[in-house]
């Protein structure tokens, strides 16, 4: 689903409400529903043991050895990795009864933790609760003066939305196994449960089918991943409570299945892989019976292969170019009465879902596919905003967001966070409506991502997705998002997710040295421009990005959210708000301009010797500015002066020209600096 | 091999020989024997293709696909991966011949590469060879500000020594095996050819035996490598140029063996796994006949598993104590004529090499091993010194190096840089005895690393030895080699090597935060100190230090050589011998001690929360001392005055302490800040 107006989804604003004192004092991603503090605290050392009451499985067993094993990497102790009596185990673990064979969306997450001086007990109807319950517990170990513990707690705990899912695009740039997994491994540590796989699209068909080998060995530049891979894929993710959705666009996005297939397109071909970005011609021939022969194989193949109850067929943004150019095609509507291309657009998701349902699966597809002709059952993935989530509904469909909730915009985490379901006209639902909006996906689409940088395009902004689809409604504490996510983001280091480790790696390639402090000056206030715009201006300047473009320079290694600039917005608020009395943050300003100001010396040497950096001098220059107006305005203030006006007006003209992205890559401390001078000149400035 | 006495080693000094010119340009360690500048440069970009001519094999193949793997993520730019005819290739690689389907000591891994601005062209005997003219010219790529290139060069390059080798003790600490991998990848890319694998010690058998399934059962914990991941390391060594050599300890350091198999115990047992650390009674009973039944049957076993001609079998303290307790042993010597228990050893190592040979292996084992009975193939492992290594080799033995190359002292890299096998009596070894001198091998023994912190254990310090031991003796410059073991070192986090990364996740874990700027200004600067002092330290404690002792501490996190205190004295280096004119070096040196005078205040809330971070403490204030101490002598020095002797005396005897370890850490400062001191106090200081 690409599309290129969703920004307006990110508006959307919600009424903060306070979080309960108890609620505030854990540091637990996403927030649990209700949360009453004990007292005293449960000690975690060597001695800490697991042990399971009543419902027992191989998967159950698992998660505890994983969970010890994660337990024991996070704190750097060794811990027994059996599993004990329960009534000797300092942590006892009690399911009800089984999960289903193939997850469901209706079964029960809910759990209870309770921890005392003395010991833990985790209870969940089924052992989808216990895998939620044991990543609360993980998150609740506090390094303290005496050791690590976890302060007595009762948490009472199941999910808002049934379906919080993460979409991975593993088309445009094929995203290996490894990287996969080490994802699944950070969606189970805030509690996502749906892995949807992007796997089909214009520039790659990424996985083996067996009877239509063509499709990955002429649609696939060579990498996919095998049907062994995959089921070890779908192992994985069930043992962490996590589903695997696969998707196969249809009948457009598809280039990559006509390559080896032509007799199933609209034109007759010969066709290759697609290597830029948009929206293309080939789309399937949705007059020939051979297609719905084809498909009701490969889907019946899929079936096979993916065990979960849904099979997404993608369905969106067909251009009919190719409809419209093929007589026989034209003829077909018209015997058919299909008015338009949508109409035969319809026609085709009709004959698509008959097939999917006859393989046993729940069709799932983007906006474009909804029709009235199509059963109830369906779920429709909205890109397109709340209130088109809110028709499905009322038209007695189910469906899901994502719009708002795409990675790739390079939106804050705080604009994902104020992105629900239930806002705008899906606010208005009836109970009965309300219940079939089943949750979101966040989508991380590849056209810019690699192994590389694909981590810190997910994480942790994912987190605070995560939070969304999980937490009360009322849980909107921004600051307090930020604080506990940036906890989160830390312990995924040790689940091996890379979005820290690999920043400083790329750093040192942008600069050919691994001495990056200064380069770092820069790096870390620098936020890449939305993928959309990077695109518009490399056409802009008669430049196409492919699949094979580098993706080396400075914007594909930023993180999509600086901290930094964070951190120094919050100080100048605070400074501000204090009327300029609060002398600790006026302090951490001043280093913080000052080293803005100072950078370009100690930065241009690696300017000069790259080829990768010179297109960020500019931007280096701007942040000096930045720098010195920022410690100019804060000296008028000191002395009590007015800033004058002509000087003002000189900063603020620099202001816009930084705020404007260069590089593909936006300052993110601007606007804070821009309240420093507002400030300067503001009547009454008088300070202490 | 464990002994106290290994720091004399380091101790070898050689006058260091000035590089040539061309050499000194290359970032490449280590440093290749001839290079010969040309003019001009080849453009490395996505154009990039490799073809192969003459010899060709699937390991070639692979080599070239990871090569391209390599050079793509170093750059950050995607490169097919299709070979390409040699005649339109960028880099052309030609190897005459195979190489042995087993790779030997004697085989030649010299090679000549050639880069002109046209291409480059890389020839060798055999592929080993080409495998390591790929890795230099991974090395030659720099960012430029015109592109990614190689400057023209024409380098003739080839091992000094034929065992190049890295010891990992995978018995007192499980090593995973994805951890062994990413050391063979960091191995090939600096030249060594040898991982010597020390799979049994008293604390854990760590290899399945399908013979003797208790050795791995009862004796492993559970931690153990299956026969089929084993195989899969030994596949994925060779893919690297890499030999995969077997230690099983015997007769003692065997605990684990006899936990399962007490019948070849010199005592009746039972036994349980040793926990703790040292030389422990429990050996096996040289006199029966079933333990050489036992031997032959596994020796047997593991030959059919490792490929390679040499089987380690250890041989090193035996204690005696369980010999001179069984009287049945006491008869066997006297029947026998041994007149002691080396004698004994000696007699059990005869037999056990017939078994070896028998077998089809050469025996290789430590320094007590030597015995003239022994046949002359014989591979000794000295961990005592060159003068017993030139001993070895005058009587016709072949010997390799570990002396000197012990990583868990925690030298600096430049001490084990200057560790030479052919120095002291070996230097007066007649050709043929020096031909003996097979090469050596750093060793990486685990009390103290576990997966998080092996990474930093070994590198980059294991790249000095490797360059000792393929490099030109001549090779010598220490600041050369410092700045290139830095580049190498960043490039192995390319390959997934966690020296860096780990690092401040370790010292999250510390902080109990991801803030850890803070504590980073003090963990930069300190260094552990060597494992045995620490032993030696827990031990006047009353504390024992067992395999079940969190690793989790500052000492453990720390990098064994600190960089920033390298950079600092060398800073001083300069400004001392430019008479304080120098005045970069100065402003550079007066902001790191103000930093470190500083430090205390931001790191105290820190310290005050964490458990794990108490007890630095003292090493906290000691560092603010050595800042306020040095900035204070630049000022006198700035003053043109003679700091008061009173004064000089307080600060030396601070720096005398903040010498001295502290939780197990030394300040590395502390040498540097002193010379401050000394200058500020020196006749005639005057500065201008």
């Amino acid at each position: 689903m690409r599309c290129t107006s969703l920004i307006a989804a990110l508006c959307v604003s919600l009424i903060p409400v306070a979080m309960t004192d108890a609620r505030a004092q854990i540091g637990v991603v996403p927030m649990p529903s209700i949360v009453q503090p004990g007292t005293g605290s449960l000690v975690v050392d060597q001695t800490f043991t697991v042990g399971i009451e009543n419902y027992k499985d191989a998967r159950l067993n698992r998660a505890l050895l994983r969970f010890l094993g994660n337990l024991s990497r996070q704190a750097g102790m060794p811990l027994s990795t059996k599993l004990v009596d329960p009534a000797k185990a300092t942590l006892v673990v009690r399911a009800d009864h089984a999960a289903r064979p193939v997850q469901e969306l209706d079964e029960d997450e809910s759990y209870t933790l309770e921890v005392t001086g003395s010991g833990a007990r985790l209870s969940a109807p089924n052992p989808l609760g216990i895998l939620h319950g044991l990543e609360t517990f993980l998150q609740l170990v506090e390094t303290t003066p005496d050791g690590f513990k976890v302060s007595a707690i009762r948490i009472q705990d199941s999910p808002r939305f049934p379906w919080r899912g993460l979409l991975i695009d593993v088309s445009r740039h094929f995203i290996p196994l490894d990287v996969l997994r080490r994802n699944l491994d950070a969606m189970t540590a805030v509690k996502l449960n749906v892995l949807h796989v992007h796997l089909s699209d214009n520039q790659g068909f990424r996985l083996e089918s067996k009877l239509f080998p063509k499709l990955q060995e002429m649609g696939s530049d060579g990498s996919f991943y095998t049907q062994a891979q995959i089921r070890s894929l779908i192992e994985y993710a069930r043992d962490r409570g996590i589903r695997v959705v696969p998707e196969f666009d249809m009948p457009g996005h598809s280039t990559s299945w006509l390559v080896g297939y032509p007799e199933i397109a609209s034109a007759p071909g010969p066709y290759t892989l697609d290597r830029t970005w948009g929206v293309f011609d080939p789309t399937m021939d949705p007059t020939r019976e051979l297609t719905y022969r084809f498909l009701d194989e490969f889907i019946g193949e899929m079936a096979g292969l993916f065990p979960d109850q849904y099979f997404h067929i993608g369905g969106d943004e067909v251009n009919g170019r190719q409809w419209d150019a093929n007589p026989k095609i034209q003829e077909f509507k018209q015997v058919h009465h299909l008015n338009d291309n949508h109409g035969l657009q319809q026609y085709f998701n009709e004959r698509v879902q008959k097939i999917v349902a006859k393989h046993e699966r729940i069709m799932i597809g983007w906006d474009e596919i909804l029709d009235p002709n199509l059963p109830k059952g369906i779920v429709i993935q909205s890109w397109r905003g709340q209130d088109s989530l809110a028709q499905v509904a009322k038209l007695g469909y189910t469906g899901i967001l994502s719009a708002g909730y795409y990675l790739d915009m390079m939106a804050h985490a705080s604009d994902h966070y104020q992105v629900d379901p239930l806002t705008g006209a899906a606010a208005a639902l009836t109970p009965a409506e309300t219940a079939r909006i089943l949750g979101g996906e966040a989508c991380m689409w590849s056209e810019y991502v690699t192994p590389d940088n694909i981590d810190s395009h997910i994480w942790p902004r994912t987190a605070a997705i995560a939070e969304r689809l999980w937490s009360p409604q009322a849980v909107q504490d921004v600051g307090s998002m930020y604080r506990r996510i940036r906890a989160a983001s830390w312990r995924l280091e040790w689940l091996g997710l890379t979005h820290r480790s690999n920043y400083l790696a790329m750093l040192g390639r942008l600069a050919g040295t691994d001495d990056v402090a200064a380069l770092r000056i820069l790096a870390d206030v620098v936020e890449p421009d939305s993928g959309y715009n990077r695109s518009t201006l490399a056409s802009s300047m008669g430049i196409v990005l492919t699949s094979a473009t580098p993706l080396n320079h400075l914007t594909d290694t930023a993180a999509p959210e600086s901290e930094v600039a964070r951190d120094f917005a919050t100080a100048v608020n605070a400074l501000v708000s204090s009327r300029f009395t609060d002398h600790a943050s006026e302090a951490q300003v001043r280093t913080q301009l000052a080293s803005w100001r100072d950078s370009p010396a100690r930065l241009e040497p690696l300017l000069r010797g790259s080829f990768l950096l010179k297109e960020v001098t500019p931007l280096s220059q701007d942040l000096a500015s930045l720098g010195a107006a920022g410690l100019q305005a804060l000296d008028y203030i000191r002395r009590g002066e007015r800033a004058p006006d002509a000087w003002k007006a000189e900063q603020l003209a620099m202001i816009d020209r930084a705020k404007k992205p260069s590089a593909n890559l936006l300052l993110a401390p601007a606007s804070a600096v821009q309240v420093l001078i507002e400030a300067s000149t503001a009547n009454g400035q008088k300070v202490p």
